[in-house]
């Protein structure tokens, strides 16, 4: 894409009203706009992060079988009082139809689900199952704050696992750990992301949450130093004893839950009376898991995570674009031999942000540190008097002089999409 | 995919409470689950068939020059007050947030995207600019039904243009004008739509609506006999001259609106201030458009004109699946040669459901009828008898016998995505 094009604009300074460093940033890069407290648009940029992240988590849940559906946000009250949650749920939003009907806001879709899956599910055959969608959620928060971290709109992954005994549903709740730790490490967040004991159930048992290390978070979580467990505080007890290896050493840190995963069991599928047919004939309660992951969330988390005093540092695959290309000053041969090496990046498979506008190098550079793209290339009067161009990556410090053809010595620097 | 692996099953009879033709196939189908009137659930057959038509219409508006954003469903009422339609707009839902604030949900975006906008249109320089979203709308109707052609929540694309001056502004009117025809054709909807005069202004100058004739839509319009443009019954005069051709004949028809276009002037740009610095230094108002498209009514209309008594008839570019690959029979071989048909013409690039299950012949063959998959591949004793594979599409009677390897000559039956 032509910079030129590009309709955001990059802003020196943070609105003052935004405290965290995600709001921060992502507000002067232009990939949001805050609406109002808790609620923001996604400009050009920001939507590329948002929707790249949500087609990592697609990915792997195709590939632990998740089947993809969409569900309403309009959810009748009916299902919410058949869970005791139309009361009971704290930060749901309720509306009024014209026709009198009461509907709530979908908070997570248990309550429609369920009755779905029902229309479905008649024998053991017909499980287990696995369905998941990829929707806009509503929290009806008291205090919304944090940048994306805590907002009153936002994407959400919800997965929700059907099994006919509980061991099938163990075995599950084991995948799905793993394929979000994949898609934690594709976001570039494995390092900072805990595995993290929460309230649930009994202790350890039914339910994780996965918390990312940053100051920017709003939960306490205490870390194992042996094993790597945490527990969230809200569960600790005075002296914990790691349920995994039973460490007593622990660490205190803030930190975001970007995902969590519960075994329900017969929690929703009671009130439902949502039964199969086993083997012997006997009608059984379906046993179920739900396994949430909020890819805005994960967005904000990243830009808490990767950042450094000029910008943003996108991972890899999420970033907006995989190069940043820029051309240096205004003579016509400079822009022309920019416009060539777009043109063949961008046949090559690459996604290039292209800076053709007028503007100074040192505006150009600032901007493009802001904005955090893996790789920059400068095509400048004096990489051309060396019949090159000049790369660098953004989470480093060396340049380095590439021939202007070169494009297979480029692959191997960026080793991404497209290679020779 | 294996359908095996689908979790939704088709139904022979279609629930009691339906009445419109696109709500009892798409239900009967598996595409679509009704949760309350006029909100709807999209089942992975028929969320794929929604997608398809939203990249259709997303290629379409980057076409334009559209850049694609995502805005929030929560508005904030006193962007509504702005404009008078916190009051004025009829069906708009209004909810009351944990702070006391009130916001509308979103029902299309002109309160957000002109204060949006207003953030990085300084100058001419800035202009004309094209932003669009493809995103979750809501409305308060008082009746919903006709499945989903009137709903109260739905996918809608709305595009905002921004001009300096109000030629420019006509002109992209046009282009807009024609890519909406290319994205109706696309959607095989070409030859019942009609470019249709509505109110909005001044007669056929400020709003034209695109109608796809239907028995199942609630709008009456009519069709000029010599020229193909089209009066909105609700502008219509007693006895009406064609404003392009000037005409008298005219054909009254039921229709869907699938579409609309909007020259909105300074209509929003007024109560928010939205002004830009032209050449001479003078401020004044910016000029817009604004286009709304309806991908999910797109998909209720395709079903309502695409189909037979047996069942759906996709068209190409949105079906759900290009081929619906059925084995006939339970014997070892015929399972083994239609998986490893499968595997090949998925490597080809063909997406393919197929047909894995132990069931009759009759009964794949009613399924594969109703779901309408485009092409059909029968594998079967009687095939592999001639090393062989049956083909036929879903719009025609004829059945051709392919050789089990001759995929060239089924790619130029097909004529789809992968060729040699």
């Amino acid at each position: 894409m032509h910079q030129s094009q590009l309709f955001t604009k990059t802003q020196k300074e943070a609105p003052k009203d935004e405290i965290s460093v995600n709001a921060k940033l992502l507000t002067r890069g232009g990939f949001i706009d805050k609406l109002s407290a808790g609620i923001f648009s996604f400009l050009p940029l920001g939507l590329k992060v948002l929707r790249k992240i949500e087609n990592i988590v697609r990915e792997e849940m195709v590939a632990v079988d998740g089947q993809e559906i969409l569900m309403p946000a309009l959810n009748p009250k009916e299902n919410w009082q058949k869970t005791g949650r139309w009361e009971n749920f704290d930060a749901l939003f309720k509306i009024k139809g014209a026709d009198e009907k009461e509907y709530a806001l979908g908070a997570t879709h248990e309550e429609i689900v369920v009755p779905l899956a029902q229309k479905f599910i008649l024998s053991y055959k017909d499980l287990p199952l696995y369905i998941f969608q990829i929707q806009t959620k509503f929290r009806n928060e008291i205090r919304a704050k944090s940048g994306l971290l805590r907002t009153r709109e936002f994407s959400m992954k919800d997965l929700y696992s059907f099994h006919a005994d509980e061991k099938d549903l163990d075995s599950y709740y084991e995948k799905i750990t793993d394929a979000y730790f994949k898609i934690i490490e594709r976001c570039g967040l494995d390092e900072q992301t805990y595995l993290t004991a929460a309230s649930g159930g009994s202790f350890s048992k039914y339910s994780h949450e996965f918390q990312t290390i940053t100051e920017g978070g709003e939960d306490k979580i205490h870390i194992c130093q042996q094993c790597d467990l945490a527990i969230n505080e809200e569960i600790k007890p005075e002296n914990p004893t790691c349920p995994d290896c039973g460490s007593n050493d622990f660490k205190e840190v803030k930190a975001v839950e970007i995902a969590n995963i519960f075994k329900l069991k017969t929690k929703y599928s009671e009130p439902f009376d949502l039964k199969f047919r086993d083997k012997d004939g006997q009608e059984k309660l379906v046993i179920m898991g739900c396994y949430g992951m909020g890819p805005a969330r994960i967005m904000g988390a990243i830009a808490e995570v990767w950042h450094d005093e000029k910008g943003l540092i996108w991972p890899k695959e999420v970033a907006p674009f995989d190069i940043h290309l820029l051309a240096l000053g205004e003579d016509e041969k400079i822009k022309k031999e920019a416009e060539a090496l777009y043109e063949k990046l961008i046949s090559r498979g690459y996604a290039v942000l292209y800076d053709d506008r007028d503007a100074t190098a040192g505006k150009k550079f600032a901007e493009a540190d802001l904005i955090g793209i893996p790789w920059r290339i400068v095509i400048s009067q004096k990489s051309l008097d060396k019949s090159s161009m000049e790369l660098k990556a953004r989470n480093a410090q060396e340049t380095y002089l590439l021939k202007l053809n070169d494009l297979k010595n480029l692959a191997d620097f960026i080793s991404s999409p497209a290679k020779d």
